[in-house]
Order: structure tokens, then sequence, then C-alpha cells
């Protein structure tokens, strides 16, 4: 029942059961869109600007009757009238022609440029053009943000406050997104306690740590309780969220003993696709499935918890919305030599010092504090007797 | 009445006011606290953890009872008991004993090190020790994560998962944090719609764009309305956001006129501090006050709305904070000349090409796809006449 992969097996594996029960989907408002997923590819069914539109305040133009204008010899144009702001001007430009217009305003036919109103002066129902205008100048062109028929936006986009902006200018106020995992989070352990523990017991952190993750990752996560280091207590927890949730994360059971119950569970409600990753901290890691639904079995030391949220469920979370996240922040020498040599990937966090070198974090004692005083973590291959001082090493974002 | 500045002088003013009229504070639960801003500095009232525990499973040992131990000659320990998870151990050790313990135990009292399963044997109530152990090996003590006392989380802090963590491992359940401030968001503009555009007029795209924005930044957005260019559709329409919303930003009135109008209403509601910022996009900003409230008049462009939120408001809600965000994602050479000689601090959109340089992205008909195609933004002084091809430059995550 034992089976250990590489971080890039259980990568492959969770992706690959991602792919076959993939998320469903539902229509929420723009203004709830932000942060969610988009489903769909958004195709624009408009151009955006919608028609051709002054970005300053002056005279729409005929740009070839300003050539030559100049301080001293202006161009005369007659004022063929004054676009209405929101609304299409009820008139054209001949040549020799040209019309005041306020920033936003649309152009009227004939026109194909806009002098700025500093460059001019209007005297007996003229106006005196000072300066010449290339054409297009001042001027967006309807379609020159967004064509309509290009992809906007493409699926798998986490929507950031300027992709709202680009839906608002679609027009697209029902946005289709993927639906938000249900995620029930256990903990175990019989010296795991919430509220005040006694001498021998500790507090629960994986479950406030993991519900938060869950829900920056765009889950509703459900804090499904502290269970006890017994197999029935166990199972009946397990099948309970297997039934109710979408996915599952359990953590703890940090003895060898603890953990082969989880397994055992696992195997007698589904199937078990591995027990172990050879990578530290992360190593005492479970995946199986029950009843179609992953469940995920997590190291109950929180540091590790984090690393194999970060590495192992959130590629999970990304292949279930197509999403593929940008984590490397910079790249950063080390200012000091790091040993590595037990044949695992290794995590470590990270600061980053003034000089601008990655400052390995002590973390031997590190339950949980390291991770805010870090400023992002570096990866040490498994075929490496570690990385020398000076050595570049990508910083992953925390 | 038209006072521009500088974008420090901007930056220095909207800060100044949050410091006057701050934010104030509520406690909510732990789990609603992610992504909230500390109130207060957080301080251990206990040791994580709160008791010396091991980090194998094996037993547990006075460690200069296992000196000079080896495969050979393995030290031979007496088993005084067990130690059951959860518990204090009902026994304390004396030389030449050990006792069994699973990850996480806690040690018994003459206990200072633990020796892993794997290096061990049992045989006729007798442990064999067959690797010696230094005082501390496998053990975390008391304090070691976080030491009571310490300051485990400064105010100001914006919570993250990891910090949700921290906060779980000290039992605070109930967190001090920042009330959001409540913010009405105005857009204006004879033109500006929402539903479907006549021939001339346009979507209103800031209200979407700045609401997601502001709640990004963890304020509650209340979108409250287009307002057209009159003069008293203004004043009727501030006014009411004055009275219900903490602050206001009111965004359009593209054309000058419209920007006259809107500083000339805010002056006769209360106070305008500014009327311009020497920066590019984003010059025709307006801040003031009426009632304590302070109110931010940005451009009608989106993008320009877009810069001014994320350069001038943002710190206004920063300083109401006391957060500092880092904003460097990365220093990148420039792809090409960027020319600039306008005597305003410019801000350009740009991409990181596979060479990992900036590559600044076309804006002049920028009206808000060139946000979500960008990687970040690059920032070029006011005493410059440009950058030249591969400048290093920062490059400020969007």
């Amino acid at each position: 029942m034992l089976k250990v992969v590489t971080k890039e097996e259980a990568v492959q594996y969770v992706r690959s059961f991602a792919k076959i029960a993939p998320c469903r989907t539902e229509a929420v408002p723009l203004p709830q869109a932000a942060a969610r997923v988009l489903a769909v590819d958004v195709h624009a069914a408009e151009d955006v600007p919608a028609f051709d539109r002054t970005t300053m305040d002056g005279y729409a133009v005929c740009a070839a009757d300003t050539f030559g204008a100049g301080a001293a010899q202006p161009a005369q144009l007659e004022i063929a009238g004054e676009v209405a702001m929101g609304e299409a001007p009820p008139f054209s430009l001949r040549r020799g022609q040209c019309a005041r217009i306020s920033t936003g305003g649309m152009l009227p036919a004939g026109a194909d440029a806009v002098v700025m109103v500093e460059h001019t002066d209007e005297a007996d129902g003229l106006c005196l053009i000072y300066k010449s205008v290339f054409p297009g100048e001042n001027v967006t062109r309807r379609g020159d943000d967004i064509a309509c028929g290009t992809t906007a936006l493409p699926k798998g986009t986490r929507l950031l406050p300027q992709h709202v902006g680009v839906l608002a200018a679609l027009g697209q106020y029902s946005v289709p997104v993927f639906r938000k995992p249900t995620v029930a989070v256990l903990s175990t352990g019989d010296e795991i306690v919430r509220g005040d523990p006694a001498a021998g017991q500790v507090r629960d952190v994986n479950s406030d740590l993991l519900c938060a993750l869950l829900a920056a990752h765009g889950c509703e996560a459900v804090f499904s309780g502290v269970v006890p280091d017994k197999r029935t207590a166990i199972l009946e927890a397990l099948r309970r969220c297997i039934g109710s949730a979408d996915a599952v994360l359990i953590s703890g059971g940090s003895s060898a003993g603890a953990r082969d119950m989880t397994v055992s569970v696992l195997d007698e409600l589904g199937e078990v696709f591995f027990h172990g990753i050879a990578m530290k901290p992360g190593k005492p890691t479970i995946f199986g499935a029950a009843n179609g639904k992953p469940v995920f079995g997590l190291p109950g030391h929180p540091l590790a918890s984090y690393f194999v949220f970060r590495l192992i469920v959130s590629e999970y979370l990304d292949a279930l919305h197509g999403t593929a996240q940008k984590r490397v922040l910079r790249t950063s020498p080390l200012s000091v030599n790091v040993p590595s040599n037990h044949g695992r990937e290794e995590y470590l966090c990270v600061r980053i010092n003034e000089r601008g070198e990655a400052v390995p974090l002590h973390t031997k004692s590190g339950i949980i504090s390291v991770l805010s005083a870090a400023d992002g973590f570096i990866r040490i291959p498994r075929d490496t007797e570690g990385l020398d001082k000076g050595t570049l090493v990508e910083v992953y974002d925390l």
C-alpha cells in the first residue's frame, strides 16, 4: 500500500484527477465576479470604443485642412456646430469645416482628427487653427481598445479589478465563472484541541490555516471538526465529508501509526493513489479518492501542511479552473551555503536582505511563525548536494 | 482655485488627511479575519509550542545516556513507560531510562532528546539505542516557534493565510481589525450609461473598476449612480454620498468644463485641497473634503482612473490602516527607448518578454484592455527626457 512518488508525479496525479472531475460553472452578476475564475473565453460582442472619440477638448477637423497651419498662418475653418456629449452629431463636416467637441465626444462624419482648444481661437464664426494635426491625432478610433470578435479575456482568468473593467466596457453584466468548490477540512490527532489546551495538548492550527488558504484560492472552505486518532472516528468523519463536499483535506496523524489509519480508512472507502512524496517538508502526504471526490491527507506539522497545500493541493485547484499562476517573485543570490543531501526535493522559507540576497530561515523548530517572517521560498532540487552561497535561486511567492 | 501639485505632494495630502480621520476598529472571529488589517500589535500570551515536543516517533531519552552508542555497541535503556498523545506523562525519567513517544508527544521530565525509532530495538523490557543523539535532537523546545510576550504580528498586517495560522497557534479566536471603510462611487458624464448605449453614448467602466479595486483594498464599495454633467445633479449626489459613506470617489467629468463643475461643487460643500497632479496619466485629479469625509475626483478615462487609484487613493487607504505594501515586482531592462519630456511623472504599462525585458505597451488608445495585457507598470521621473533602451527600471505590481 505504501506508494511514494516524486513531487512531479504527485502533481501529475492531482492534475489528472481534476481533469476527470471538472468544476461546474455558474453565472454571477459583474459586481460579484471579482476574484472568481472565468469559465469561458470572453469574446467581444462589440467594438470598444463603439465610435471614433476625441481624447481632448477642442475642434473636430479633417486633418488635411490643417496641413501647413502655424502660429503666423492659422488655418481658418467654418464652425459647423457643436457635438453634444452622449449623442451622435446630427451633422457631418464638409472640407473647410470644423465642430466644437469635448473630451469623449463622438467625431462627426467627415472628421478624422481633433485640434486641442489651446491651439485655436474663435472669431466671427470662424475657428483659427494654429497647429496642424495628423489624421487620427487626439482620436481613439472605433475598436482601438477592444475589437469586436476578438478574445477579450481567456477562460481560466482569475478576475482582477482590471478584468472587471474590461467586462464592464463590453457590457458583460452576467459573467460565467466556475462554481466555488466546497472543500471540507478535518484535523486529526488525540493531542489536537480547539479552545484552551491542557498539558500535552496542542491548539488546532491546520484547520484555520487550510480554511484561509482555500478561501484565498477561491473555495468555500468548511471546517468539519477535530477527529481523534481512532479508526471508527476517522472513517465516520471522512464518510460524512465525502458525502457533503466536493473535496476533502484531512491533516494530522503525525505519528506513523495514525497516518496508516487514514490510509487504511481511505482504502476502505475508495482508493489510495499515493502515500508519500519525496519532498521536504511534506513527505507524509496521502492522495486518494472516494465516491469521485478527491481526498488529500496532509502532514500534521503546519509548515509542512502549508507547503503541501501550496505545491500539491493548489495544483489540483488550478487544474480544476484551468488557471496558471505566475509564482516566481524574483531571482536572488543565496546568502549562505545550503546543504541538502537526503534525496528529497526541499523547500525553504527565505527572507530577502538589504543586499537583495535570499537568506534561508531556520526552520528546525518553525511550526508556523517562519511563514509570516518570510518573503518567499526557494526550491532545492532532489539531485543536488545542496546549493552554494551566491547561487542564483528563484524565489517563489508565499 | 486651480492648485496643481506634484505626485509626492498629492500623496502627502491624502496621507495627512488619513491621519486626522483614522479608521475605527472592530473584533471579528478568526475565520473571518483573513484579508483584514490588524488594528493592534498581537503579543503572544503563551509559548508556542507550550511544552517540549518530539518531532519524530521514537524514544525520549537523556542524551547523555546515548553518548558513544553505535551499531556494534548499543546503549541499553530501561523503558519507563509510554507517552500518551495529548497528555502530560505521569512519570519522569531517571538516568538510564527512556520512554516510547510518538511525533508531537510531550517529553517527560528528565528527557532532553528523542532517538528515532529506526535506530532502536526493544528486547526484554530494554530499549537498544544504535545511534547517539545530542541534547535537543528531534525536539522542538517550549517557545521555540513563538515565545510568550514577543510581538507575533505587528499592527497594520494585512492578514494572509499564514498570519491566520499564527493567530490560531496563539488561540487568538477574536481578532481586532480595522473597520472596512464604506466608500461611495459615482460616475459623471452626460455620455455615460449603464445598459446598452445609443450612438455617442459610452458604457460606464469606472464604477465597476473602482468598486472592484476598493473591494480588493478591503473597503465596502457602494455604487451610487451615474450623474449627468449638471451642477445641481452633482451637488445632490455628492451631498448624499458624503452623508452616508466614509469617503467618496467621483470619476468622470472628462471635459474641462465638467471638471470645473465638480471642483466648484466640492468647494461649496467643503474644501478643495488640490486640483491637478503633475503625473501622466492622471492630471485632472481633485482632492478635497466635506463634513470630514475625503472626496477624490478621478479622471474619466479608465486607465487614468486606475493609476490615480493605484498611486493616490491606495496611499490614503494604506495610511488609514498603517499598512505598507511591497510593490516592486522586479527590476528589468527596458526593451526600447522611451521618450518623456512633458514635465510630468509618467506611468506606463509594461509586459515582460521572454528575455526578461520590460516592453512598454502602446497606450494612446488604451482605455482599459492594456491593463489586462500588462504584467506591471514602470515610472518615468519628472526630471528626465525619458529613458534609454537597457535602462534598469523597477516594475511595479498592478
